[in-house]
């Protein structure tokens, strides 16, 4: 195609696909979706149903991610687009969603205008990125992918309801010793599309953004032992409250990140009490820290102040202190060509963008140790997500999606 | 009886009762018996058949408690004793059941050797003193009997399950259009044996202790609502967290107790995180506040202070926030004359007492609204309640009862 010539995605089309996925664990204007449960299932079977009637070979992979395939004329590594269909738990109609039904209709559009690609161009549906049913198998789909999941994890990770990753998986009919046979090493670059989930786009008047990079993640989760006790009978002095450290602890967490400003972020979002009683003194809070930073030395300084914090209240207070890191990826750079790329396609398609780094980690991130990768972000209404509230306009959409076909296209065609 | 004449209370009996009626709700060396739950059935149906067996006459009143009646030659007004056996869950063994035990001995122990008193004597075992089951429903069994619960209330109040009291009194085959019935005008004088449920008593070295007061208390449901986020694409500077908030508020509520100084307390047992996961920044936070104070100005300045607080911190933060009170009662004083008896008692018995306020609330609070009233503590070990570690030695159950049986003979013989 000529460097002008423009691709044009129905932003209607766009709509339909997002309300037909969302009927697959709707909850009013979200989706509870979780990994390997029923609504989960019909979903990644609509995907791959969708990936049959454009024309894609459909396969289905040893943790579950659906494939589709236009293989190229050249054969040879694959150019990759996709993201995820499992939610938070509630969580929105179009986070990772979105970027599942951009490769599909990038792939459509493609395909009735071009025809073969030279090289192959694949689209994925990823599983689990968001760890809503499993607390510690956050990029499930690409963690196995890119050959970080192993068969004996699955006896070990554990759903909040207490069952085992091998039995969700065998209950829907995957071998989880087969695991090694997601593995792929004929991926050359990857890139997701996704919403923002944030709100620099909107501020910006702007649809679009070219991703250059990836913040480092961490998440702690802090176990905070005191002792139960009456809570009329057993005076202030003599007391060892964990939930006086706890609270003590979350409030100075997240100071640090607030003074340490952009783009800095600490969020405690999930705590536990036991017993949880109004009139106990409890035994025991339990709760998440989750710390982002783009640069790898703020982080270690982020980190570093975190933890120190914890040791000084819990020593101060005469408490029990245990933590586990369950999630841990340092920042990850896009790769600067392909950003590069993304942005002169944006522009010969009239798409007005902004270049940024994300907020948020995605499944780009473990993709990153295989293939080159970026991302595209759309705009997210009032910068909402992880909650059914997310939206994100059918133009806006659209748009990443023509910036999405159109990178494709000059790399595959 | 001589002013010398002792009263032998058997310690290896006491402790076969406590093990006996603990195994209804065992767990471990604690118990879950939850008001009309199977367990609490079976061992109210255990009270009753060791009320028999002591000679008194058994009734199960509109509510539930059940009561064993050694009526007196003269008639007139009851002297009553007794406590609960509902649980914490889990709670310990001794925590209210060693009351209705105590009343159960002492009158065994009184009717074996002095036969038939002057004036009427009853024991009662209480239902739902803890609020375990209902939250809003603590002192159920007690309320009913002074005129404080209705048949409207059943409607009402909600289980954390969500079951109605009327549903869960109808299932254990009790009509709620009956409750007044078990209205009371009728006692005179109640006594309460209670562990102590702090650390006084094993400080002091002392077996017993005479209560000659019970605090005020408040129980607030405070609710912060902010605005769920992405925990990475949003930042701190444009959340607002209630996370951040309720750890703030809470720090600064025992902050506060713990600098008015003894016998302040003021805990944070219970939190709920919605939608509590690690990645999301919650949407609402919703905790307890318990607050204690024997004293009703210092206790009006505690409440206000607290209320202040939670006010400034989310004013400044830009949080929702609401609160309910589900429990309010004044500090209630003991009868003077009736713990001057008690004092008494306890040097004719040779029991070594103090005299001291109560940390905890009872039910005697309530029936201090229909009869002059006072308790009898016993030592607890490390003075831990609440919990399945809770202990009494048998020696100072048997010598608490002592004193209560002496107490019931002065007053009744």
């Amino acid at each position: 195609m000529s460097q002008q010539e423009r691709i044009w995605i129905d932003p209607a089309e766009v709509e339909r696909y997002i309300l037909e996925l969302a009927r697959h664990g709707g909850d009013g204007t979200g989706v509870r979706r979780l990994v390997y449960s029923p609504e989960w299932v019909a979903a990644q079977e609509q995907v791959a149903s969708w990936c049959r009637e454009v024309g894609l070979e459909v396969h289905r992979d040893a943790v579950g991610n659906v494939w589709g395939r236009l293989a190229g004329t050249e054969g040879g590594p694959s150019i990759a687009t996709g993201s995820h269909i499992d939610s938070q738990n509630p969580g929105g109609r179009y986070d990772g969603a979105l970027g599942v039904i951009a490769g599909i209709l990038a792939l459509r559009a493609l395909r009735e205008r071009y025809g073969q690609p030279r090289r192959t161009i694949e689209v994925v549906s990823l599983c689990e990125e968001e760890s809503s049913r499993f607390p510690a198998a956050a990029f499930w789909g690409s963690r196995a992918i890119t050959g970080r999941a192993t068969p004996a994890d699955t006896e070990e990770l554990r759903g909040y309801g207490g069952e085992t990753m091998a039995e969700a998986m065998r209950a829907v009919g995957l071998d989880p010793a087969r695991i090694p046979e997601a593995r792929r090493s004929d991926i050359d670059t990857w890139i997701e599309l996704h919403i923002e989930q944030g709100p620099i786009l909107e501020q910006a008047g702007l649809p679009v953004a070219i991703v250059n990079g990836l913040p480092g993640i961490r998440h702690y989760v802090v176990r905070v032992e005191g002792r139960s006790d009456h809570a009329g009978a057993m005076p202030m002095d003599l007391r060892r409250d964990p939930m006086a450290g706890a609270a003590e602890m979350i409030s100075g967490v997240i100071r640090t990140a607030q003074e340490m400003g952009r783009p800095a972020v600490t969020t405690v979002g999930r705590m536990l009490v036991e017993p949880n009683f109004p009139a106990i003194v409890p035994e025991r809070v339990t709760f998440t820290i989750d710390v982002r930073h783009a640069n790898p030395a703020q982080r270690d300084r982020l980190h570093a102040a975190h933890e120190a914090l914890l040791r000084a209240v819990a020593e101060r207070r005469g408490l029990g202190l245990h933590w586990e890191i369950t999630t841990d990826l340092p920042p990850c750079p896009a790769d600067p060509e392909l950003v590069r790329l993304l942005e002169d396609v944006a522009r010969e398609q009239g798409v007005p963008t902004l270049t940024m780094p994300s907020g948020a980690v995605h499944d780009t991130q473990r993709m990153a140790e295989i293939a080159k990768v970026a991302m595209i972000f759309v705009q997210s209404k009032d910068g909402r997500s992880h909650t059914p509230a997310e939206y994100t306009a059918p133009e806006h959409a659209a748009a990443g999606i023509q910036v999405l076909a159109a990178a494709l296209h000059r790399l595959a065609y």
